[in-house]
């Protein structure tokens, strides 16, 4: 975890007070189902929600892992010492340790989310409201880097709007994917524990019993989060890459925001970086990297080995907290980003009309010029413009084959930007679902 | 594609004549659709279908493209030399290669996926089938690769169902991702043909039109395919593995079949081994290797750049026909897979007893004695066991101190299997949803 | 491997006849080694040359595979059918079949290796080549995509020069770290076959003895000589980046070559994609993809496992293949850019000197103006160039200001190109190793 | 950074205290070579080094960056505070942020690189003494999990050793991709600074100037880094899968050493986990997963984007601490394992004697038994062992049919495990360069 590139709330999630916090929950809890089964006596059960408004003292849990070596014992001795030996000498009972360790890891990966999806709201909500905004701002679509034919920067923001919801749906089902809890004893089958504790403590917690577990939560779950987050990921990468081709000193179709105070911004004007958009490249390659290993890790010996639990230290934090970093990053350059209808207009003029070359060739052939007989038409006119800096339009119109087939009115119609601009609405009631 | 790991099933989904078929269904769909509009004359759309039973010539259109340089054009002009160039004229009007491309390809994709769910549909079937089988046969669950408490064989071809049914709704969900299709022109604009095209065209190839697409489908959706992908890849090596270490010579509670006849399996009857779930470990790997290139490929420049085009030409084939290969090699040898319950038990009873060392400790705390006497009589027992090789139940019984504790009853009773394999049935009700 | 991204000497490799080659001369060297060690009789190592010049017959052996299902032992049969049962009869004696399987992949990882560093010296050439050529020729270096200070042309092939220099280094370490083999018998031990045998087979196919094996060559190398051609592979990524940057719309200071007859060129002759690089950076991500897998394979349970197998048989012609191919391509793209310094120097003053600002602000400060001063001084009339489009040098050289502190030769200077390429000799020399 | 996989020394190259010392003696050289070319004032450079023992406040650093929003600017002012404004004025002249960090960032890896070097030296240590120790501890080789021939526990940690040397080699090679410096300016092309000053620095801080370099160091020798420690990682996991096969209950060819004290050891003796093990394997995948990203960094765009420098930040520190965790791990591991040469010998003898059914075969052909005759006669023995439990050797002895072609003698030899173990000294000289 890199402190830059995280935020307080995801932090917290994965800092120990809300671990220890989270392993409390599920003994207290699984202690009141034991009772209620009559495995330990009421009063053992209720002594335990003793500590229910403690902080518990991390530095002193490490002190006693220092000696135990084992960190679910520390944490339940450091609890005996609060609630008194004797009432917690029923904690844990029949339990084993990944039992909480699981049902601990999957709690905070659905919190974490909860965050991703509540982050990708708001991107969506930015997203949206940039694309109604710049609707009908015309702009040259570009295929291979190249000029092809005009779109909209609203078409823009509303494509990759619905690539995220795309990406909240993924993050749903991701959720869904690890929302299960297991207590369920050391090899799956509640030898020593009822299944009726899972249950509760599942319930309390917002999770549903996993129908078969081993030791440990089956880690097909967690590969399949954490490789939606790569698809997430990767999809920032698509929108940062975007806006920073949109910010190339050449093309300058808008910028990412540099507030008036901004060191040297002035003095070199054209020189903004679009250093957050960079940064989003980047951080996407750091949420893509934990899909591969998440995937090794499935493949467990038999009821568990201990392999996965080292990465899943690492890529359980580092990777929820690097995407919602990421995501509200995101927001924020979409929220303010700076764009330049003029300089679109002007890009898309570069060629002085070419773009229309192809509408203008398609006219002719269905004026019924002979296909040969348009391209060599087109051409000719084209490489004047291309080669002699003259003007596409006036070429054409200048021309007596083409006017022969095609009148001024109906050339002047070929660079009518209404033409590329009629089915707007038509997508945006796709994708916004509105009329 | 190795042709050894490959099903013709599968990798017929990728020939050049599949996909020619596929690019013919669209423009005869595409024209069927213009001439509805009346953007092209009735005859002209009808006349496409006369190419309907049609087998195109691969040779032919190859030929054709190493004039043109390009596939789709080589692919019209064969169409038109087939159909006649006049009633030709119209085909792909206002359409983008693209168009084609990328609808084929989903097309390629869906039909790849349902054979994927057909065979994951049989993979459960045989799991189910062995877990059935051996509901009850006690093996010992192991954690780090060592001897934890007694679980069943049954329970370990359930979690692998379990784990196998939550693929088959990833594929499922894998398949939704990549159902759509395309026919929006050079940008995505539909500046040059009506979105009805696209809707007819879509229904008839029981696709879903793509709520806004470029020139190109957003590749968010393949790399959320080949992601899935890559997990049910990494929950097959998960069984792999399992059988792997069954096999091995000094566990041998499972045996990939041997025909009879199969070379060398006689003289050095030992010397069985687990070529096939090895093969499976590294067909996993090569699964999951299309992960990451499909997440790089979601970035494309602007409107669409051809980088994603050689990638998904190697993973597109690639990955579903070494996954399809894969599931159906682990349907096989999960269905013929020789369990051997008697060493299940010897390998159980490897060192006498001590498996139940965690329980007997439990009773006799749960006796009234100390914890720390309590682990004394376990150990000194066990020591017993461990170094001088005697029997665990038999040492306990003539220890007067834990006979003081436990009556023989008692203490035979820790020794009961069923103990452990009494909630084998609510977990089977669990995974199979049977009671 | 896709036939369209392939060369034929890099398959040939890969083909199974000079598989079978490989394992001829194995074998064949074997007998005549282990003659030499008196093991076998002297006619029989002769009478195996008499299949010097044979073709082998591949189907012939494949139907010899299906029966035996194992293809070393086909190979073997349809060699007794050519050279005599009899006189066969010592061929692959002491030998397993990792030995010869083993020791060819490395043969041919070696001469796939070898056309690897060929293509890279022919790339080499080229990039040289073309940095002489532009080695005066000014662009504006950027950083972020922004313009930053000018540079050359000549730059930056010379630093993808160097880059590519520490790839052919790297691709000769990659040759070394699997130019091994090994006829070391089942587990490593030379039990039935002399360490001379391997002696003699590695002399005679180029190779050095493998210090150590097991039954298998320890696949650290592979992982190695792999992760070297993803490095490659990346590189080549780095400059189809650069070309295909160079090729948009916007900046077109470079273009792939486009041959005059190719399609569509003329009656658009701004839609030159950059297909070739496109394309390059697809073939990047292929490459790239064998790396983790290989890595995967490395750790191979006790004397071996067999998982690796599948995964080689992929990535091993897969990866060098398409390697090769683009190397090729790149070198190919390279000779033949077509470079506009036209439109570089068109590009650099697209905002009329403000590129120069820092070196106007530097010179301000030793000519003794205060860091505030001069910056308020280039910033007043930075943003006379930038919002109301006037030129840098001309309004500084009518501030009185600035004239104040620096004369107008003095502000001329700082405009004058010269200074940004005084020590381009010095970095050529550098990098050629030339004066 | 996982506090609990991390060591102090390498944890000090990454601390903020680090970076900055770097970063002044890289501006502290700079200046005495700015002052040795006349560029600055001697007295300035002197000055700088006024702050040679101070120890850099980063609170008051990181309160300066966030109000300049740029690190080294906040580096300098701090650096101003202490050696005074003026006497600071001349600091970093002529440089670029890049120069300082990236020369920094170099320095920190080469760093690293020393301290896994030393570790693989100690692994080696460790290697080769255990190596030695059980040069001739016999134990069964295997192949796909399966018994084949027997080899020595001295082998197994000779091939490690091997592997670790060519480990060795690599970060060496490692450590020199990335041992370069670059003071060249925002582009690279020295317009403001001389070539001497990179000279200079680069030497005192051992280091070579990079012969071209762009506004940024190329990644390519950062990914060539990263990719190395990949491999470095796959081979940590190859030891550790066999140390925690070896473990495995049924096996128990070894142990990770357990201290008397550790818990729960005594009362349950068998269950003793491989937790060191398994931990190396899962610290492997978090290693490995620094590669791709490292190798998607290579392709920044023209002189320099930023997106690799927040993969760097996460990189550069986690995988060089983890490995070397896991390397001092592992020699640990390797340092203590305790070896039970009894066991092997049992497990070698599972099925009492039919391991050395191949060499029987052999001996029967040799002795002029036809391939099938012998085939059968083995084969038939082999299955009363397999079936029955008989013994091997005493089977062939009573088999007339056997004896008839091998006298008693010979069959005592073919069960000499000397056979295997002959050329044990020949592959130790070959590993360890001694006779």
């Amino acid at each position: 975890m890199i402190p830059r590139y995280s935020r307080p709330e995801m932090v917290a999630i994965w800092s120990p007070e809300t671990k220890f916090r989270i392993w409390y929950e599920i003994e207290a809890h699984a202690c009141d189902a034991l009772a209620a089964l009559g495995t330990i006596p009421k009063e053992n059960a209720e002594a335990v929600w003793k500590a229910r408004d403690v902080e518990f003292d991390v530095a002193r849990i490490d002190e006693i892992e220092a000696v135990t070596k084992h960190d679910v014992i520390a944490f339940l001795t450091h609890l005996a010492e609060i609630i008194g030996n004797d009432e917690a000498r029923f904690v844990h009972q029949g339990m084993t340790s990944s039992d909480v360790l699981d049902t601990c890891f999957n709690v905070q990966l659905v919190r974490a989310a909860d965050i991703l999806i509540a982050d990708m709201d708001k991107l969506l909500e930015a997203l949206k409201r940039r694309a109604y905004e710049h609707k009908d701002t015309v702009r040259i679509g570009r295929s291979h880097g190249i000029h092809a034919e005009p779109t909209t920067m609203g078409l823009t923001f509303a494509r990759f709007h619905a690539e995220m919801q795309r990406n909240r749906n993924r993050l749903e089902k991701a959720r869904f994917e690890i929302a299960t809890g297991a207590i369920s004893g050391a090899v799956g089958t509640f030898a020593n524990i009822d299944p009726a504790v899972e249950a509760h403590v599942c319930e309390k917690l917002g999770l549903v019993p996993e129908p078969i577990s081993t030791q440990v939560i089956p880690r097909d779950r967690h590969a399949a989060f954490f490789a939606a987050l790569g698809v997430v990921a990767s999809s920032i990468e698509n929108v940062a890459i975007e806006i920073r081709h949109m910010q190339r000193t050449e093309v300058l179709e808008a910028e990412e925001f540099f507030s008036a105070g901004q060191k040297g911004s002035s003095a070199m004007p054209h020189k903004r970086n679009p250093v957050l958009t960079e940064n989003l490249t980047g951080l996407a390659r750091l949420v893509r990297m934990a899909v591969v290993p998440a995937m090794e890790n499935v493949a467990l010996w038999h009821e568990r080995d201990i392999s996965h639990s080292s990465v899943e230290r690492n890529i359980g934090p580092d990777t929820t907290i690097t995407l919602d970093f990421a995501l509200a990053r995101l927001t924020s350059v979409i929220d303010k980003l700076v764009v330049y209808p003029e300089n679109m207009l002007a890009n898309m003029n570069k060629f002085r009309g070419l773009v229309m070359s192809q509408r203008v060739l398609l006219a002719l052939t269905q004026a019924g010029v002979s296909r040969e007989d348009a391209y060599k038409l087109v051409q000719r006119n084209a490489m004047k413009v291309w080669e002699e800096g003259k003007d596409f339009k006036t070429e054409l119109l200048a021309d007596p084959d083409v006017t022969a087939a095609l009148s001024p009115a109906e050339i002047e119609e070929k660079f009518d930007l209404g033409y590329h601009t009629k089915h707007v609405d038509t997508i945006f009631a796709r994708v916004f679902g509105e009329s």
